[in-house]
C-alpha cells in the first residue's frame, strides 16, 4: 500500500466534516473558517514511541492518546477544540496498524467533534505529531502567570494512576482490576475538556498535568510569582491507586507522575463554592488541595506537617 | 544543555512576535487573534533526515528548508503567511546545530513577516514537522480542482534545478558555478509567496512543485477532471540547467524533478496578458508552458512532436 493509498483510505475520511472546513485533506492547505471575535488556541505535541509511549502499546491506544494530549493543552486554555493535523512517521505502510491508530483517533475526533484537515505521512522511526486548533473567547483564556496568593489550588479527576499504570507494564505486573485500570489511564488519558470549557466563568489560571503535579504547578508558580502550599490529604487518589499503597501513599511518587492529563487551576475564595456546584451538576470531578501563598516554593504538607518533596524538573529528553 | 533550556534560548525568541500573536512560547497553547473575514490556510510538512534533504546538509539549510516547502504550499493557495509551529526531534541537544537550523529557520520567519507560536523538542532521529497558518479571503483561494479547458498553463521560476543539484551532492560531481547554483536551489528554495498573493486576481487554480511538474500538473488534472497540453520548449530552465544540458535538456529528468517549489497555475486566456503584466512588473518571472484539455492525460509537444513521457507518481514513501 503505497502513501497515497494510506491518506486515500485511513486519513481522508476519518470523521465528519465540520461546516467551518471549507476545504479538507488533498490540497495544498486545508481552508477554515474561524468563528468571529474567538482567539485560536494552537498547539503541537510529538509522540515518540518509547519515550512518549511505551514500545509495545497497541496502535488504536497511541491514536488515541496521540490526540488526547494535544486535546488536554485545549482543554488547559478552557478552549474548544476544532481541528487537528496529523504528521505520522511509520517503519512501514502496515495497513492494519494504521486502521487502528485511525479507529484510535477517530474515538476522540466523534467524541469532540473534531475534523481533521491535514498532515504529512513519512516512512521513518514511528513517531507522532498532532497540532491542534482550537477557540477561545478573547480575554476569558486561562494563563499560567494569573495565580493570585489566597487562590484555591484545584484538581481534576485524580492524580497518578498512569504511573503506576507504566511502572506495571515496565515491570510485567500481574494484571488486577487495579493494575490495570492504571494501565487504562496510561493509554487512553481522558482530556479534562468540559471542566476546561467550564472553568473560564470562575478561573484565569489553569495548566494540564503531563509532567507530575509537582512540576506542573511549579510551571504556574514561576509564571505568576508566587508559591504555592498542597495539602496531601486532600490530593484525589483513585481507588485503585489507594488499593495499591494500601494505608500509606508514595507521595514522592505520586507528586512527580507525568501523564496525569487533569487539569490543576486556581480559583478565588469568592468563586470557589459555586465552581464546585457547576462542577458537581456536570458529574465533573474536581479537589481542592491547597493554596496560591505568596512564597516562591511549593511546600507539601500532610495533616500539617511539613514533608521535604522537591519538584522534579519534569521529563527532559536531553538530560543524561 | 536541557530541552527547556534549548526552547528559551534558541526557539522563544526566535523572531519578532506580530501584534496578532496574543500568548507565544511557553503556556499549554499559543493564543491568536486570526484577521476578521478571512479564511485560514492551513498545512504541515515533515522533513526527514536522508529522505527529504541529504544526511550532510549543513543545519542551516536544514532549518530554511522546512521553513520555506511549508512557505511554499501557502503560496500555492495564493495565502499570506502568518504563523508556523515547529516540532522537531534531534538525536542529541548540540547547541552548535540547533543555532544555526535557527538561523536559516528565522531567516524565513523575517523575510515573510511569520511568527514562531509553538512546538515541541523531543529526543529521536532527526525530523523537523512545521505546521503552518496563514490567511486567505474568503471566494479568494487557489485550488487544484478549479482548472478548466482552455485555459493557460504558467509556472514561476526555473524548473528541475534542485533535481541536478541532488545529482550534484549524491555522486560528489566537482563544484562549479552551475552546479552550486542547483545546490542553492535544492538547499534554499524559495517559496513564490509574492506570486501566490498576486494570483487570486487572475486564477482560481495552482499548486506547487514538490514532486515534479508532471506528477504536480497530474494532480490538478485529476481534481480538475481534465486533460493537459505541456509546450516542452517553454518550459523554463535556468542558465545553469542549460549549460549543464548543453543543447539537449533531459526533459524526462526535468519533468519528473522533485523540490521545485515553484507555483504551477492556470489562466484563463483572457486575464493572461494582465498577469503577465503585472508579474514582469513586480520583477516575478512566469512563463506559459501548456493549455489545459479536454482529455485526461498530461501530453508533453517538443516543438509541435509529441514525446513519449508519464508523469511519475511522485515520491512514495511506502514503495518498495
Amino acid at each position: 500500500m503505497s502513501e497515497f493509498d494510506l491518506i486515500d483510505q485511513y486519513f481522508k475520511h476519518a470523521a465528519t466534516l465540520r461546516d467551518d472546513v471549507k476545504l479538507d485533506i488533498g490540497d495544498d492547505c486545508a481552508l477554515l473558517a474561524p468563528p468571529p471575535g474567538k482567539q485560536l488556541a494552537v498547539s503541537t505535541d510529538t509522540l515518540i514511541s518509547g519515550v512518549h509511549f511505551p514500545e509495545n502499546t497497541s496502535a488504536y491506544d497511541i491514536g488515541y492518546k496521540s490526540l488526547a494530549v494535544n486535546l488536554s493543552d485545549i482543554a488547559a486554555m478552557g478552549a474548544q477544540p476544532a481541528w487537528v493535523s496529523l504528521a505520522i512517521s511509520l517503519p512501514a505502510a502496515d495497513q492494519s496498524w494504521v486502521k487502528a491508530f485511525m479507529q484510535g483517533f477517530g474515538c476522540l475526533l466523534d467524541r469532540y467533534n473534531v475534523s481533521l484537515i491535514g498532515g504529512d505521512t513519512t516512512r521513518g522511526s514511528l513517531s507522532i505529531t498532532v497540532n491542534i486548533i482550537g477557540f477561545v473567547d478573547t480575554e476569558k483564556s486561562l494563563k499560567r502567570n494569573q495565580a493570585k496568593p489566597g487562590d484555591i489550588i484545584c484538581v481534576t479527576g485524580t492524580i497518578g494512576d498512569a504511573r503506576l499504570g507504566l511502572e506495571a507494564i515496565l515491570n510485567n505486573y500481574p494484571i488486577n482490576p487495579d493494575i490495570q485500570y492504571c494501565i487504562d489511564r496510561l493509554n487512553q488519558p481522558s482530556p479534562a475538556i468540559e471542566a476546561g470549557m467550564l472553568l473560564p466563568q470562575y478561573s484565569q489560571c489553569a495548566i494540564d498535568l503531563s509532567d507530575g503535579l509537582l512540576a506542573d504547578l511549579q510551571h504556574i508558580c514561576t509564571a505568576s510569582d508566587c508559591g504555592a502550599r498542597l495539602n496531601l490529604e486532600a490530593i484525589p487518589l483513585s481507588n485503585a491507586l489507594r488499593s495499591y499503597y494500601s494505608d500509606k501513599p508514595a507521595w514522592d511518587l505520586i507528586l512527580n507522575a507525568g501523564d496525569d492529563y487533569e487539569l490543576c487551576f486556581t480559583c478565588s475564595k469568592n468563586n470557589i463554592e459555586t465552581l464546585r456546584d457547576d462542577f458537581a451538576n456536570n458529574d465533573l470531578a474536581v479537589s481542592c488541595i491547597g493554596e496560591i501563598t505568596t512564597g516562591n516554593e511549593i511546600e507539601c504538607y500532610l495533616n500539617d506537617t511539613l514533608l521535604k518533596l522537591a519538584p522534579e524538573k519534569g521529563y527532559d529528553h536531553f538530560a543524561k
